[in-house]
This record gives C-alpha cells, sequence and structure tokens, in this order.
C-alpha cells in the first residue's frame, strides 16, 4: 500500500508542486520558440525599409517558417491541455487569429508585389503578439494586464485634463489671437485653436517652455500669468494625479496577482499532503521517508547536510515523521538558499604551515584586513582617474597606466594570500567577483591598447572599448564604500523586472515603429554632415525649409529603418524636442501625423514611464521595509540552535574570508558536540535577503498572512478574485501609507 | 468645593486643550506680524533693481520698521513663556540673529553708499528667515525639517549619481574628444572635461535630449548606444531613486510629527480629566454640567441641539455623567463637522401653497430633478463653447451669448423654484455656490463687454478678465460628471497643504531671487520686439553674440527687478530650456555662474518637486483608503438611533435637496417618537469625508491605534521621538506598500 500510494503521490505531486516550482520542462522547445520569436521580429530589419535589404520571397519564407513554428507549438500545447482550458484561454485564439491575419496579409501583398502594386504589410505590427502570448511571457503580460486594468481609472483623470487643456486653449485663443503676436520663428501666434491645443499639450510635457510664453510674455508682463497657472494645473498637478492613480493600481493589481499566487501554492501543497498523510496517532501526518523522497524529487540537487537541517525544523520534536502545518513550509523552505559554507583552511597554510604563519606573513595578513588598506587603495584610484582625465599623449602618463594596473593586481593577490581563494570566489560574493573581472578587463584592455598602438595598427572600435573598459576600472570605487554598494546591490536586485519593461517597451516601440516606418519612410534623409548642398540642409525635403526640425540638423532622426526608429522613438520616450520631431514629420506628411506622436506620448510617457516609476519606488520601499519571514526566522534559529551558524552581519561586511578563518582557528580545537557531528565541518547561513526579487518579497509577506488552518477559497474563487475584494480589508494606516 | 475646581479647570483648560486646539487667541498681534513680514519681504520690489524705485532712505526706514516690530512680538513671546524654554528654541535665537545682521548690514551699506561705494545689501536673502521662524507658519517650518531630514539619505545616492555621471564624462572625453565633432553650432563637441560634465548634468534633466546627441550620433549609429545608456541609468533609474528616497522620508517623518501630535493631545485630556474629576461609586467621573461647561467653552459657537447629540454619545447610558473613556473622545467629537439641517419647506409652498402644488408646477418640478434636464444643459454647454471658439465678429455668435446667458439664469431660477433656496446655498453645498458663482460673474462679463463695445471704449485688461471670465463659464461641466466632481472635490481637499508648498517655494525662490539679481542684474536687457538693432539682437550685450540665449529671443528672461527673477526661476523649475538660460548668463559673467543654476536645479527639482509629487501621491493614496474614523462611526451609529439621520449616499448624490423634500412629505405626518422630540426639526449627518484634509486624516488614522488605555510616552519623550522609532513597529505588507 505504501509503494502504491508512493507512486500515485509521485504522479500527483509532478502534476502540482513540481509544475508549479520548477516547470523547466522541454528547456529545449523553450529555446527554440524564443529563437522563432526573435526570428519573427528582427524580419523587420531585412524588410522594406531594410536595414540589410532582402528580397521578399526570402523574408516571407522565414516569417512562414516562424508562423509554422508558432502554430506547431500551440498544437503541442492543446495536446497536454484539457480542451475546455485551451478554448478558454485568450491567450491561445490570439495567436491563431495572428497567424491566420498574417498569412492573409503575406498572400495579398505578395499577389500585389507580383503585379507591381506596393502596399502595406500591416500585419508586421501584430508580431509583438507571439512575444506576448506565449506561456512563458508571464511577466509581460502581467504588466499589460496591470495597464489594462489602470485605464478605466486613468480615462476620467485624462478627460478631466484634455478638458482643462480646451478650456485653456479657448483663453489663449481670445488672449492672444487677436493680438497678432509672432513667434521666434515669425510665424502667428496662437491663432489656430488646433494649433494652440497642441502646444499647450507640448507645454505639459514641458518641451516648448518658455519658448510658447516668450511671444506673449514680450508683450506684457503680466500674461505670464496665464501660463503659471496652466503649468501649475496640468504639469504639476494632473501629471502628479496621473503618476497616483497609475501606481495605486498597479500596486492593487500587484497584491491581488500575488495573493492568487499565494492561494493556488496553499492548495496544491494541501492537496499533495491530502495524498501523502498517514494516520500516527489521533493526527495525520507525512513519514519522514516520503518528506525526505518529497524533497529530493523537488530539489534533486539538494545537499544532504542541507536537507538534515530542513528535516530538523519541519520535524520539531524528532518524532520521524512531519506534520500538516510543518508540511505546508516545505515549499518555503525549499525556496529558501541556505548557503553551507564549507570552512577550509588556506591551501598556503596546508602546503608550507611554516612559512604561512610566520610574523612576516601574519604582518602582511593583518594588513590586508585592515580598513587603512582599503583606504589607500581608493586613493589610488582617484588618482587614476585623474590620470585618466589627463592628456594621455604624454609618454609620463601612458607609463603611469602600467603602474596603476600593476598596483591593483598585487592588491588581488594579497586579498588572495589573506583570504581562502574558493570562499574568495564563492558563489554568492558578488562585489569580489565584480573587482576581479573589472581588473582583468583593464588588464586586458591595456595590453591590447599598447599592442595596437605599437604596431601602428589602429582600429577605432577597439580602441574604444578599450578606453571604456579602462574607465570602468573606477567602478572599483563603489566596493569599499558601504552605502554605495547598498545601494547598488538594490538596483541590481530590481534588474531582472526591469528587464520585464524591457520586453513592455520593446513590443510598444515594435508596433509604432512598424507604424512610423510605414508613414514616415523616405520621407527624410540623412546626409553626411560634410554636404552643405542646399537639399541636405533640408533633410532633402524641401517641406523642411525654414523648420526646427531642418534648423537643429534631426535629419538622422527618421523612420528609414528599424534601427533608426526605435532611436527616434527613444527620443521621443525621453520627451525633450519631440514637438520639434512630430511637427518635422507632420510637414513632409500631414498635421494629422502629430496624432502619431501625441499617442506614443501618452502610452509610453504617461503609462509605461509612470508604471516603470510605481515599480522603482514600490520596489525600494519594500526593500526598505525588509524583515525576516517567519519561514527564514525558524531556519535561522534552528541553525543557530545547532550551533553551525555565522552571524549575518559579519557576512554583509564583506568580511566573511576574514571571519572565516577567525572561527577556524577557534574550532580548531574540538568543541564538536552532538549535535553538529550531523552536519560535520560546514557553517550554514541564509542566503542574504538583499539578493531575493521584490516578487518573492511581495509573495512572502502575504502568506505570512494566511494562517496555517485557512484552506484559502476555492479554486474558482482564486482565480476570480479582483482587487476590490482585497483592498478594503485592512483599512489600518499602514495600508494607506 | 465644585466651584473651585471649577475655576482652576478653568485656567488649566485655556493652557492646554485650548490652546492646542483653537488657539486663536490675538488675532489682530498675528495679523500685524503677517502684515510686517509681507512689508519686509515686498521691500526687495522697491530697492536696487528695483521694479518701482524708491530711495535707499525709504526702504531702510521701512526695514528698520519691519525689524522692530519683529524683535517687539518676540519681547512679547518671551514674556509669555518659560525663559528656559525661549532660550532653547532655536528659531527665537534664528529671529534675533536675523534681526542683528539685517542691522549691520543696512549700516555698512548706508555709510558706504553715503561715500558713493556701491556695496552688497547681502542681508536681503536672510528675510524669509522671519517668514520660516514665526511661530505661526508651523507647517513650512514642518516642510523644512522634512527636507533637512531627508538629506543624509539623499547625499550618497547623489554622491553615487554624480559619481556616475563622471565616468560617463570621462568617457564621453575618450571618445568624442578626439573625433574633433562640431556642435550645431559649429563649436567643438565634448572636448572639455568641465563643459561635458555640465552637458551630461544637463541631459539628467533631459533639457538638451536629442541636441547632446547629435554630434556623435550623425558620425556613428553606434554611439547612440552610449546615450542611451546614460539616460536609462541616471535619468530614469537614478531620478526615480531620488523620487523614491525623498517619498520614503517624507511618509516617515510625516508619520512621526503626527504620532506626536497624537500623543501630545491624549495627554492633555488625561491631564484635563484628571482636574476635573469626581468620584462617582467606584470610579472617577465628569459631571454632565461640567463637560457640558467645557464644551462650550472649547466651542462658543455650538449649537445646543448639536452639543445635546454629542453629550448622547458620551454618556451612553443616560446617567448624568461622562467616563474616562468617553471624556477623552471629547476633542475627536468636537472636530467632527456635524452638519445640522433645518428641514424647512419651500417659501413658495408657504407663500401660495395652491399654485405651487399645482399639478403644471409639479410637472416643472419633477422636469427639473430629472436626469434629462442635466443632460440637456451639458449640450447646451457644449454648444456654447463652440460658439465662444468661433469668430466672435458675427452678429449672428454674439447674439448667441445673450441667448445662452439667459439659458443658464433660467437654469437656477427653475433650480430656486424646485429646490429650497436656503438648502441650494448651504454651507456645504460648494458645487452649488460654484454654479451660481460661475454663471452670475458671466452675466456681469458679457454685460461689461457689451457696455464697452457700444461705447466704443476699449479697454483691454477688462476685456481679457470678460473673455476669461466667459470661458471659465465652461467649468459648469464638470459640475454635472460625477467622476470629474470626485477628482476635483479632492484636489481641492489638497489645496491647502499646496498653499504650504507654495511657501515653501516662495522662500527659496526669494532668497535665489536676491542672490540671482546681486550677480545678474543688468547684464541682460529687454528691448521692444520691434527694435531691431544689433544691439537688441543680442540683449544689449555683445557677449551673447550667436548665442542660443540670444537666438531663442530670451532677453526678457533676466534678472533686472523681483518680478523677472521670479519667473526666470519658475521656467528653471519647468526645467525645459534651463541650460540655454544657465548658457546665457555664463557668457555675461563667467562660467562659475553656472553653479547657481546647478544648485537651483537640485534644490528646487530634486527635493522640493520630488516632496511635492510624494506628497500629491500620499493625498490620493489617503483618499483612496478613506475608512470612517471610529468616533464618527459612533456619531453617526447615535444619529440613526435618534432617528435624525440622512443616508450619505443621498447626500453625495448632490441631490441633497430633493432628497429632504421627500423626507419632508414623508415627515408630515406626525412619527415623531419621544428621542425625536429633543431634537426637533433638524435632521443631522456628518459633513462630508471629502472635505477633510490629508493632515486631519492621519492624525485619526494614528489615534485609532492608540488604546483607550494607552497614556503614551512621557512628555520629553513624546518631544524626542524619531522616526526610527515608530518605523518598524509594523512590519507588515501593508506597511511597506
Amino acid at each position: 500500500m505504501l509503494f502504491n500510494s508512493c507512486s500515485l503521490f509521485i504522479n500527483i505531486f509532478i502534476l502540482f508542486v513540481f509544475r508549479l516550482y520548477y516547470f523547466y520542462n522541454h528547456w529545449t522547445m523553450q529555446v527554440a520558440i524564443y529563437f522563432f520569436i526573435c526570428v519573427d521580429l528582427s524580419l523587420a530589419l531585412f524588410e522594406e525599409p531594410a536595414l540589410f535589404p532582402l528580397p521578399f520571397l526570402a523574408t516571407s519564407i522565414a516569417e512562414v517558417l516562424c508562423l509554422t513554428a508558432f502554430f506547431g507549438r500551440l498544437v503541442h500545447f492543446a495536446k497536454v491541455t484539457p480542451q475546455m482550458v485551451f478554448w478558454k484561454d485568450t491567450k491561445n485564439i490570439c495567436i491563431m487569429v495572428t497567424i491566420v491575419l498574417t498569412l492573409i496579409d503575406l498572400i495579398i501583398y505578395g499577389s500585389l508585389e507580383a503585379v507591381n502594386i506596393h502596399s502595406i504589410r500591416w500585419s508586421r505590427a501584430l508580431r509583438p503578439v507571439f512575444l506576448i502570448n506565449f506561456p512563458e511571457s508571464r511577466q509581460i503580460r502581467r504588466t499589460f494586464r496591470s495597464i489594462r486594468n489602470t485605464l478605466p481609472d486613468i480615462l476620467y483623470v485624462f478627460l478631466l485634463f484634455m478638458f482643462s487643456v480646451l478650456i485653456f486653449s479657448l483663453m489663449a485663443l481670445k488672449l492672444f489671437g487677436v493680438r497678432s503676436l509672432k513667434t521666434v520663428e515669425g510665424l502667428p501666434y496662437f491663432t489656430d485653436i488646433l494649433e494652440i491645443a497642441f502646444e499647450l499639450y507640448v507645454l505639459v510635457t514641458t518641451a516648448n517652455s518658455p519658448d510658447v510664453m516668450m511671444p506673449a510674455y514680450n508683450f506684457s508682463r503680466w500674461y505670464s500669468l496665464y501660463f503659471i497657472t496652466y503649468i501649475i494645473i496640468n504639469t504639476y498637478i494632473f501629471m502628479s494625479v496621473f503618476l497616483a492613480v497609475v501606481y495605486n493600481n498597479y500596486r492593487k493589481h500587484l497584491k491581488n496577482e500575488i495573493l492568487k499566487l499565494a492561494y493556488l501554492k496553499r492548495r496544491k501543497m494541501i492537496e499533495a499532503f491530502n495524498i501523502l498523510k498517514v494516520k500516527v496517532g489521533t493526527e495525520f501526518v507525512v513519514t519522514e521517508a516520503q518528506w525526505k523522497r518529497l524533497a529530493k524529487i523537488v530539489m534533486p540537487h539538494i545537499s544532504s547536510p542541507h536537507l538534515e537541517l530542513l528535516l530538523r525544523i519541519s520535524d520539531e520534536g524528532q518524532k520521524g515523521h512531519v506534520d500538516k502545518m510543518n508540511f505546508l513550509r516545505l515549499a518555503d523552505l525549499l525556496n529558501i538558499q541556505v548557503v553551507a559554507i564549507n570552512i577550509k583552511r588556506h591551501p598556503l597554510e596546508d602546503w608550507m604551515p611554516r612559512v604561512y604563519q610566520s610574523s612576516a606573513s601574519l604582518l602582511v595578513q593583518r594588513m590586508v584586513r585592515h580598513r587603512i588598506f582599503v583606504w589607500v587603495y581608493d586613493v589610488i584610484i582617484l588618482v587614476n582617474a585623474i590620470f585618466i582625465a589627463l592628456d594621455e599623449k604624454k609618454p609620463f602618463i601612458s607609463n603611469a597606466e602600467w603602474l596603476f594596473l600593476s598596483l591593483y593586481i598585487i592588491e588581488i593577490l594579497l586579498k588572495l594570500y589573506t583570504y581562502e581563494p574558493r570562499a574568495y570566489f564563492g558563489r554568492k560574493q558578488f562585489w569580489n567577483w565584480f573587482d576581479t573581472l573589472i581588473i582583468i578587463a583593464a588588464l586586458v584592455a591595456t595590453v591590447a591598447n599598447a599592442t595596437i598602438q605599437s604596431g601602428n595598427y589602429n582600429s577605432q572600435q577597439i580602441l574604444d572599448i578599450v578606453l571604456i573598459l579602462r574607465i570602468l576600472r573606477l567602478l572599483r570605487i563603489i566596493v569599499s564604500i558601504q552605502r554605495f554598494r547598498l545601494i547598488v546591490t538594490t538596483l541590481i536586485n530590481i534588474g531582472p523586472t526591469i528587464l520585464t519593461f524591457g520586453g513592455l517597451v520593446l513590443v510598444v516601440y515594435y508596433v509604432f515603429a512598424i507604424i512610423g516606418m510605414e508613414a514616415f519612410q523616405g520621407k527624410v534623409w540623412f546626409f553626411d554632415p560634410n554636404f552643405t548642398t542646399p537639399e541636405a540642409q533640408v533633410c532633402g525635403n524641401p517641406a523642411l525649409t525654414g523648420s526646427a526640425f531642418a534648423r537643429d540638423h534631426y535629419c538622422k532622426n527618421n523612420f528609414n529603418d528599424l534601427a533608426s526608429s526605435f532611436i527616434v522613438l527613444m527620443e521621443l520616450t525621453v520627451v525633450n524636442q519631440w514637438h520639434v520631431l512630430a511637427g518635422g514629420f507632420a510637414l513632409v506628411t500631414h498635421q494629422a501625423a502629430k496624432l502619431y506622436f501625441i499617442s506614443f506620448h501618452i502610452v509610453v510617457v504617461i503609462l509605461i514611464v509612470n508604471i516603470f516609476i510605481a515599480f522603482i519606488l514600490e520596489a525600494f520601499f519594500v526593500a526598505y521595509s525588509l524583515e525576516k519571514s517567519e519561514v527564514e526566522t525558524a531556519i535561522e534559529k534552528k541553525i543557530q540552535e545547532l550551533g553551525v551558524g555565522v552571524q549575518e552581519e559579519e557576512m554583509q561586511d564583506g568580511k566573511l574570508i576574514d571571519n572565516m578563518d577567525a572561527k577556524d582557528s577557534g574550532f580548531s580545537g574540538d568543541d564538536g558536540d552532538n549535535k553538529r557531528k550531523a552536519l560535520k565541518g560546514l557553517y550554514f547561513r541564509i542566503a542574504s535577503k538583499k539578493y531575493r526579487t521584490v516578487d518573492a518579497l511581495l509573495q512572502q509577506m502575504f502568506e505570512s498572512e494566511i494562517t496555517p488552518e485557512d484552506e484559502g477559497p476555492s479554486l474558482d474563487e482564486i482565480l476570480n478574485l479582483s482587487p476590490s475584494d482585497i483592498y478594503p480589508k485592512n483599512p489600518s494606516f499602514g495600508n494607506s501609507a
């Protein structure tokens, strides 16, 4: 019977817990599908207007191949999913519709092309659908969902904002339209209501301040009041309100999503427990053997001391079985990275103990560990920065390079002499790796530079990279200032989620770039700056004569290929001078082209950038209010109880190795008691919480709010949880703050 | 004995509770001191460089007068304050030092002026000290304190940010310095490290994007990667981190300040209770008579039904005395605005009941109350907007004005006919007042306009005001859209605190304006736009030849008087083109002048604007998570129990009067029971929570966390409470979110 329940357990387990936490099945398939997505998206580089032109036949064959791959993936997915679930999922419908639409477009375009009629490849704007809708892009979808959910709330604020802009436009028309004022370019000032509304919208983005005010201000000092009022109301207050609404919704939906996940996890764990449970005395429990087997399946590479540690935490009384409450914690226990520190003596000490322990050697070691050692090297880096800034033509300075480089290498060697090398380059010793890699890169760069210069061979690209690497060396100063390191660590932690935003921005940019290329390709041309023909002065388009676009030499900001389009869109995201770009492209096409730029501003700056800011704010607040979770505390307590712990404060100071050595010498006597023997020679510590992601943190925070007895709502209820269900639950100050 | 304790109570009470909540003592003195502060600050308008020049003698006499007033106020304050407290208060020391410094400066400047040596009136920059340090400017001081407390945290981020800018500057120097590229103006591109650092700092503010990138981008497409990396790291990530740090600190200190206030209030109330208490049975209580007398002293204008209501809430069992717990709530009870609604019949109904109740009249009333009535008027407003936008020269359109106006007046008359006029113009009926005032203003405007035009008299100023008033009439559309009204109400609620920011900005602007005037006065001159002499083209300063400052016609953006300086500073706050202004003033003085503009950017944009955004975010989050406080719920319950309540939902819908009438007709029968008689003819409701300030809300939220038994820490502990004491108390999700 035991065997039976065991095999049953394994099946069920694979279905539930395994899939939930470690779904790395079919990674080759996943890589393949990502490859095809990349190919599909990058086709835009080769299609008209192309960066690297390829014939239509080649790109269309590649596209059909990609579509086939997507369709195959979908069929595969349909096979492993219940039919009901598959057809209810909008993701799958989306992919199928997009495949069909793309095929139709390809056929129409191809046949028109065959009879030499040029039409529009509109389906290209749909390509990001594949990136969004494959099951693996959960994060990007979540952000899109969050944006969609924010829309109704933001809509009313936006309408009120537009209403306010219109009211001010009417006022401007009445106040300034009759004055026959002139702008700096000598054009009529504020005479057309649409023109005024556009100018005032631009003023909200601050891009034409104070130019838009100057003609009125020059006419009368009092008119500045109109603009000041406008800026306070629309630029400051409304833009802050947009941020507030976006942020509030982001938080609400984040909470909702995470609570959903937490409940789902709890449910799966309870189901697993119900399958595995055995009655012992009055309560149902899971036997130690089964528990261990389960843990081994979930995490095949777990070390047995680590497993032993977790078992001791789960089976508090060493009764040989794990009760329900402790069983439910299994997933959390496995999720917490416990670092086993293998304390070893320095290899040099083993090899030649007499020399290593000699008083001269000990003096060197004490010196390296001293604070002043760090300071001296900080000063060296600063001096190096000054040398880099100076003219490197002088031989004295280029020779100094070698001096600095050797000083850095000596530093690393000294550190390796003092600290145990394997611990120094431990998996979690980010800053040591960082430090060493920078110095190695700088060494390679300087050597490469010297080789290039001596051989009279001068490749600008290589030289540029060398120069950058040499300067990056200065980043080492961050390592030695504790506060800088903390800030950088927080930023690195939110890195993965920033990449999600990268995906989101890619999707939006791609769609806008495709539309932009269809609308504006070939309207504006870039000529070499040395060309001074009249045509080059107006970017090859007479319509731009006298425009700010031509005056500012923005000819290279065009939509003539994908790369250029992306750079233009980046400039539009930064906002400044976007009205000049919009004005330029409106001149070469039609005034309605400004709508393209306005909608880009609304989507990217008002929505996405605000969500980005909301995310950074939230990440920082979570990082500020970091507290250990209940489970972590339990593990830490057990580690301390077993006497195999390392103080976290000591770890944080970057003095890990120093400390290890000190402990080691104290430990060389044998105070090993009974407990310690089981985990001999090892020290444990919880991997620094600084390395956890924001999502994981939030999830833990919510889980601690679910009591062990709470089995959560039913599956359907969980999946339909809406933010309003959870939001007003907790009307305390904390909730609002 | 009763009399004795009573008089004692009054003395103590005046010292404590009275001062804390209703310290309006000496309002004439306060007005006088504010008057002198205004005079002192506005002296800058009359001193060199003056907007309205006055001789030095006149301004110095005015200044000495102000100083005397301030000194007198200080002496007065010292008289009513214990000596220890007075001398420990840095505010008083600050004022005294400033008075002395100003006098010294006046004497030096005056005597040098007498022998015709022109020196600098440096003490003028100290004038805002008086505004900040008088006891009445608590709010501005709090914001300053919050900024001061944020500084250490922001310093490290700022240093890391500057470090990053420097690293990128070095890279730019090495990458672009040797290419001998040229900017659009033909100047050398990125050759001087200081110049590069400034340009890159400007790029963080986005003000010179994409111009700063164009020369490198024109040279090679790949160089755009450098700028994109720079913008992502410095503009997006670092600026968000600044906001996060400022916001986090703002919240931390706000919580601290408010907890302090809450504890102080609790302490004072307990002290008052201990003085008034009488032993009844086993517990100490306050008798009803004393309680009433106390309430009357604190709030002399309280209506007796309102007092009766509060007593019933405090003396639950009608035992004739109030116990400690209920006594402590007194201040909160008095703070909650309870609106007594006097239900009266429409005067027309009294005057001619038959006509008013006739079927035609009832039809009109029903029509006015109908949703469609509102919609019809919305459409009329929109049509009116279109008419305003059209050319008003045509007689058809100017005649239509009268039609619209009469339609609006008919609307108001109809509403007054339907609803009870005194209720319609009730104290809290903000939107009705708003609506009516706009129409009256529009009426006045149109009549004035007609008079002016018919009389052939054409004053532009009056015409401008008339035009604006006519357009403001369109704001009425906000009234009829519920969601718009909600957003606007929230914005109006945070209005008072936005005024605090106004004070803060005034202080900073004033100091910077004084410094700017001393440094840049007379360097740049504005000429009439019709002047096209070469001198006018370069703002009267040959140093500006060919500069962007002259090209953009920024001559009027100068520091030649206080008003101009303020407008320049406003433009710098909006950020765009600030580098052009900085560059212009650097050209006419010295490159070091850029430091003035950079420090203004750091102080105003990085600190103050971020605090402003943090405040708006916080205010919106509090508004979103509004919950009724415990005390309010108690009052509301009592109101319902007594059967004298009005449903809040009915109130919110703006249908107050409609509803009142309906209730009234039901009420005209006599279902008045015993309880209701005491409060006859009155309905109560709690004044809409939408009108409460954010501060009050936060305070209530904290108070509900203090249990009634908690007497709080000792006075010294309260005053020395630091944010770190309270912050980690509540490590739940809510706290971090």
